[in-house]
């Protein structure tokens, strides 16, 4: 309830601030009898892991992930998987300015009025987009419980700085092994550039991410309040820096008709099997329920709030300053955030799948 | 947790099938000493209530709403509130023929896989947009607790049909004396041309809605997971047709660059004041968190499904059929969703205050 | 969150004042496919009803359920189950001296505190015991859903105005048929004459309630926090009147020895039979998680509250004063609550259930 | 909802097993500006920690706990705080037996029937009493909120070995330097006797815990279902070897008259104070909201399950077997069950004193 706990039959909760001893999570609902190893988590946290490609941090984390509890002789036992990361690489000097100057874009402000003045400043604290190496490591949890069911995810970056890739050349699945986790080759020339560009002009950009989840079992999702959509927006959009969430037309479809925007059903392909769709512009579900479609959402980025000028501010007292804001910051969300979404995606539809278990 | 509960310390728990005896919801967590009376709710209820203007349903509901508990000498006594619409206008007959083909766009399939096979067909069942009134009956109570400290929130059609009103001339304020709760007087008559070519299409359109917040306290909104945007997102995604929702600047933010985004702070305009903003490009959020801008967002909504053609589809054996939908429908869910998005920001930003309150 | 809500995956909310229009309830998460009708309702409710039996309050309340939502051809179809119950005899004019006089061992003073002084001071208002009724109700769908599995939940009075029945002679399932809902024929004389004794004292009394589940199956209850233990506990003293439960041996256990208080395991009488046990101290419970064994609980309910002579008592303004209760009030709980007691139980387990079969 | 989290408003979650790296846990929902540092935790931590007095196991664990998130400077931010102790005591070897045996009293055999038999099986794994240690950490922190205001928490046993202490002699608050945290110094010598019979028995012993909580403010606690009772009941019995709990005089209420077990109440002793009572049968609560007076409850704590003697069991296939359970074990759940106790009663009274700030 006080927002750090995330699922309902599977539960993420996590903790720690971008300048502590440690982060990471607790992760209660995994059903037993699940092959995982810490290099599951591991996998996907070098994926998120800052230091990696033209628009991230200096800052270099190992990120190594530890499992406290909930595995034995390998498997899962279903009792709570407990997680840490080390915080090893902090420069808490860095931020002493921040101490009375709130960051323009940043939580400095909000979390200081929310929590009465009793805020942690170094490198946003609990704001930090450090949080979201814990959602990574439960997500690559909640993705070993989809994987038997062979539920996939894949995410990618699909715009960048403005640049987007024509839906016809978006591939998702090979986006992993390119340079900012891109749905296509053909954009990256051009979003080197938009790096270059930005970095000389001290400035920052933002994006949008695809998300497609494949062979997701009809029936998932909750009515009235928990339709699979209201838990993917909750979920997407409880990560910094995202703006909108939308599925599969999303914005485009208010803009279409009924007759253009429906999904015909097909007969079944085989006997036994559901019926089929011609189309999806529905992004895989019904009345908020799947279809068995491919789910498809699509995230809005904003740009990093820390960019490297000159900005004007207000500090604790309410007297307008300038802050230049030091530390090490990234260019873009971009990549490092898809894995993040990934992430949320995948423990949206595990809890949402233990969820339809339950009837039986 | 089976998805007919939104909230967590103002709790709205609904009922109802759409052909049932009644449709209805018990309100918990209303604070006591709220003044309230059957006539609050019904004033928004009349807003969404069917079969007015040019886009509705020829279904005629009084939509009168009945309050069973919780109040006293006119005051809320902290206590459930429970509410009763019936069901007058039921004309069940309309819909002999869907209890055995899937209407596209509909959430027939799906609800008939996740509860494999039980299902009332009647209208859409639970799934019908009927059950939305609830929402606004809730959200009127919801919107009482926020008078209290002054939050008001409007909400209007921005764009109809694919016609859009520019942002300049958008005034939120004055939509509800409008048709189409449009933003401006401009469009109507586009609109109403759109309507008129949807009519002869046979076909049925969409639009998007935008919200505004004002006066919301700055310091609402829990990290990590229930951020505002992503319990605002929840609620509004929730709402059956909603595609899509964005905060602030949302999708052009993905276009922005940090500099231009930022939302620089200013000297707080009088002693013991908060700072301000220069710009609002982030919808009165940071790190999730209020910050006591106006809170500002756009909501994707499809067009009906219901279009009154023939669609092919399949039947409950997987039988390749044509259907033409008759009952009586709606030809947008713009405007009829517009008091509904309405209630359901209420009831998050009002829960998320007594989850502030909670504090101290 | 509020606390008129009950349940994980099966879950109550109800609502409803003893002089309001109705009190009733939504039951959210009952699977598809379960037949049921308001009789199966009805029956159990009948059970509770005022006026009847030496200890039941004169008030007569028809109590007929309504249900208005969530059966279709007579199945549930997933979707929630609302009903309500009207209230019929309504004297509230017997309460208007309550308006401002607090009763001893009521809720008048805590309601009053808690709610910085709005209440609906009319019988007890949301603290009466017909609270009970919804519970009852909601109660019955639970045992539908257990049905399914072959649970079967007995409750009986075991003791009542200090005179209790040995353990030999209790027998649970005969209990509804005999007056008192008592365990056992010995005890009923003697039951009569503390009535009699206890109606010339102008006084009430209280007992003692004993509860068997049979063929729950082993697994149910959750770790650590939610053990099987932990949320009947919590179900059953959510019962106004309750004032201590215990489970198996209970707080004889706590006089016992490991060597006595354990239960040996047996072999399984069949191949591919769960294990036995040669005795049953632990109440069917280990380590908060079902044996298979029977469930047995036991609960303390304390005497009415509303005694007919005159007591010393405080008014609004602190003064001093008495009060001497009118209006129609039980004697004793016993046996009203014992259809109660059964229904948390019933909930109680088709919840943990629900959330065992979430893990497939 | 998997179990492993307590709480609405402040949220424990827990996780660990007795042979694992670490145990620990978060705790969500504490309010900024506490002044909290390692060492409250510890000297909590420290009463519970074995290898101290005649009833404890020999294992020796240091049992340091390490905070890893929301403090800064000294003080609580309002983000979530992290904490784990390092499991550096084990011995493996010594339940090697177990994998394959399930022990009388223990959650051997339900465990293994729930996860469908993959099990941590060393020293009880999840089901160990060794996460009790996370709860008095947690239950640490929940009282330096309640010391804010003024809540003071005590518990005591009240009996061991079925020798109990006149209620007269009660002394709850000199417990914790006294032996077996008795509630007197009067039995001292007969627990030993009971202590050095047990041990020649090969024996276990039991006993009561009586919990009692000063200062309480009225109001605390939530109609319907999360009554002040029902939810401690929860968290008292969540705790391993808890077979009941009764409030106020209990199930001696059961056997009382309402004119004697109702308190009257009593002139405020100060103008604009709440009124007093003459007695507190009640034990603090009125409706299941708190009354300002004391809360007093009783626990039954069932004899330690591992009995140094051979048992009757069966193995994973069924066979009967003899097993002799070897390891470290305590005589009795008495005294370090107490601390535990104190803690459970801290995080729900800290939780409720939330929720009633949540009303304004």
């Amino acid at each position: 309830m006080p927002g750090n706990t995330f699922g309902h039959l599977l539960r993420l909760t996590t903790f720690g601030e971008s300048h502590g001893l440690s982060i990471g999570g607790i992760v209660d609902g995994v059903p037993p009898g699940l092959e995982l190893c810490e290099k599951d988590l591991q996998r996907e946290l070098d994926l998120r892991k800052p230091g990696q490609g033209s628009t991230s941090t200096a800052r270099k984390e190992a990120d190594l992930v530890h499992i406290q509890s909930g595995l034995f002789q390998g498997k899962t036992t279903g009792t709570p998987i407990a997680f840490l990361i080390e915080n090893t690489n902090q420069q808490s000097s860095d931020y002493d300015e921040l101490a009375r100057v709130f960051r323009p874009g940043h939580a400095d402000f909000t979390y200081h009025t929310k929590y009465h003045g009793f805020r942690d400043y170094r490198g946003g604290g609990r704001a930090s987009g450090r949080e979201t190496a814990a959602r990574v490591a439960a997500g690559a949890i909640a993705a070993k419980i989809l994987a038997q069911i062979s539920v996939e995810i894949f995410a990618a970056s699909v715009e960048f700085g403005g640049i987007g890739i024509d839906n016809e050349f978006v591939d998702l699945a090979g986006a992993l092994a390119r340079p900012y986790f891109a749905a296509s080759d053909s954009v990256i020339s051009r979003w080197d550039q938009a790096v270059q560009k930005a970095r000389e002009n001290h400035d920052t950009l933002g994006g949008i991410v695809q998300i497609e989840a494949n062979n997701v079992p009809a029936g998932l999702g909750e009515p009235v309040f928990d339709k699979i959509s209201a838990m993917l927006g909750h979920g997407l959009l409880s990560v910094g820096a995202v703006k909108g969430v939308e599925f599969g037309d999303g914005f485009q479809a208010a803009r279409s008709t009924g007759s253009a925007n429906n999904d015909l059903l097909l007969a079944p392909k085989s006997a036994g099997a559901l019926p089929g769709f011609a189309t999806n512009h529905a992004g895989g579900m019904l009345g908020g329920i799947t279809t068995g479609q491919s789910i498809i959402a699509r995230v809005a980025v904003k740009p990093i709030a820390s960019v490297p000028r000159p900005q004007q501010t207000v500090d604790l007292d309410g007297h307008p300053c300038q802050i230049t804001i030091g530390g090490r910051h990234d260019l873009s969300a971009i990549p490092r955030i898809v894995p993040v979404l990934r992430a949320m995606t995948a423990l949206v539809l595990a809890d949402a799948w233990l969820m339809q278990n339950s009837l039986g």
